[in-house]
């Protein structure tokens, strides 16, 4: 455990933030659009329901849900139309998860078996396809097309990061900016996405939509560019995927470039033979975190993480301080300080 | 060939239809579909364009999208919108094909390599994606709510019917009525939304909406029967399908029913052999098509289309004669009497 970056150690003070001020703000609500989702993923087809009850049963925090309910109440919001949106917008996210499964091959996912190793490939894609159009039926049912619009863009940015992922993968070479375009589309966007629509049911001024899809983006990257740690750190195998998942796989994350970047002859052919042709033996994976460690790589992406995380924060200081506000603020400072 | 029926032994005379009528008509809005096929294929990810141009330039008839014409032209329509709505909806089809092709395993699809053989599950999935999204964009900026409510129900209509196929796989015991089920979900509700939005388009009453679907619907039905009648028939080397697709896949369609039902003891191991266990050896699919041929089940299946394609000619009754509808009526004469 000594040679991994223990994130306790970046963070500034002794306060431990988490999502529990978010989650008990929105549990009301939550329950709601959990009952939304059980029974928008309702099928005569047993199958269907079956991955998908899997799947969602797997379930994870609810963040970008959460996001949505949370940036229509900033907002003053006190209809019902967001309890649909954030289901829509969870929909999103489980069918991507889905259909990662099939592209990524990952046969462990949150700690339980993959909806993919259960039932297959096959099973998987359709499914996905399954979740993405309820996705759409039930944004038509909220009937607004700036709300169709925003997160008709957001999946298919999604789809182009997820393809721009494949062609990185597997090139050490990659830029830091196209690095960062990959996570901007893949994850930020539906972050990004989860809380416009929240200022948009509200029928927020332009200045606070774009505070809050602001907010949304760069949470959304701070997200990703700590998961991409995550898969590197130790701590990963409390969160129940397999451990060294991207680096078996030769996907290209910031640390592994920060890790290229500082590399001489010798650590660069280590690189390239494990991650490019993908030859890894024993040892190579407690190499490279020796490697990620030495080069500063994973507490320098965690930075870089940091920054996104204060531009999200200060996207909020046009808004009233208050509790969901506050609990805005905490969720951002859980995202980089998760070592967990 | 002679143990192969011939469906041009069960045409009723000497006139053989084709799609030339409906191309004719149609061709010069289909330029403009193309046109704007081009366009929202654009991405700044070159995958993506490779992918989707391979897709498109496979083409195929585009019988989706000239229906959508020729709908929205029977009900008088003068305007702009039909021209991207049958781009969407040629865009869902496309998408739809691209996960087939991770789910079939088919190697061949009209002729050319498919875009799974050429690039992998992975871009396959993805890119399929991206059309999905696309097509919801154009649906989007079309602006109109019914048009997204038909479109958004046929998509989650297609993943619950291809679901349902995928369970229906190797079971021989399968009802008639649930391969029904199945073609009608996975192909005649994706054919009876692109006549239908014609309609909507047009602004047409809610009887030609009603009769535009219905002979939508019909086609597809028509269409899915014959297609399943011609994966067993020597003409599917013309169609550049690997030969026997379904057969090596143990997808039970309408003939095989057919023929299991009409089967002794020793044909019903046979099959079970064959589709069930898919233990397939030489001289196999031979046998198949003998008793396929022996007991009726192909012709069979192709009155049933013919039942399908008098229902579709029906529906066009309330509107007046002229040659948008003589080539829908001839249209459908084509997709039941296409022997290539």
């Amino acid at each position: 455990m000594s040679s991994v970056v223990d994130l306790k150690l970046i963070r500034r003070d002794q306060f431990t933030p988490s999502l529990d001020a978010l989650t008990s703000l929105t549990s009301h609500e939550m329950r709601r659009v959990n009952q939304t989702i059980i029974a928008h993923m309702d099928s005569p087809v047993i199958l269907i329901r079956k991955v998908a009850e899997h799947v969602v049963a797997a379930g994870g925090k609810r963040l970008r849900p959460m996001l949505t309910l949370a940036s229509a109440g900033l907002c003053g919001y006190t209809g019902e139309r967001h309890i649909g949106l954030a289901a829509c917008v969870e929909f999103i996210h489980t069918a991507t998860l889905l259909h990662d499964d099939v592209v990524d091959e990952d046969m462990l996912r949150r700690g339980t078996a993959s909806a993919n190793a259960v039932w297959g490939n096959k099973a998987s894609v359709l499914v996905g396809d399954f979740l993405f159009s309820r996705a759409f039926e039930l944004m038509v049912a909220d009937g607004a097309l700036e709300v169709l619009r925003v997160l008709s863009q957001a999946s298919s940015t999604i789809a182009e990061g997820e393809v721009m992922q494949l062609i990185t993968a597997n090139d050490v070479e990659t830029s830091e900016a196209a690095y960062l375009e990959v996570i901007s589309s893949k994850t930020a966007r539906l972050f990004a996405a989860a809380t416009e629509v929240g200022a948009i049911v509200a029928d927020a001024s332009e200045a606070e939509r774009r505070a809050l899809e602001s907010f949304g983006y760069n949470t959304g990257m701070a997200f990703q560019l700590i998961d991409d740690v995550l898969d590197y750190s130790a701590h990963q195998a409390i969160l129940g995927k397999t451990v060294s998942n991207d680096f078996k796989e030769g996907k290209i994350t910031l640390p592994v470039l920060f890790a290229y970047g500082a590399a001489d002859k010798r650590e660069r052919r280590f690189w390239h033979r494990t991650l490019v042709d993908l030859d890894q033996g024993e040892g190579d994976f407690g190499h490279a975190l020796k490697l990620l460690n030495q080069s500063g790589a994973l507490t320098g992406t965690v930075d870089r993480a940091r920054e996104y995380a204060v531009a999200a924060q200060a996207a909020l200081d046009q808004f009233p301080d208050g509790r969901i506000r506050a609990a805005l603020l905490e969720a951002v400072e859980f995202v980089v300080d998760r070592s967990y």
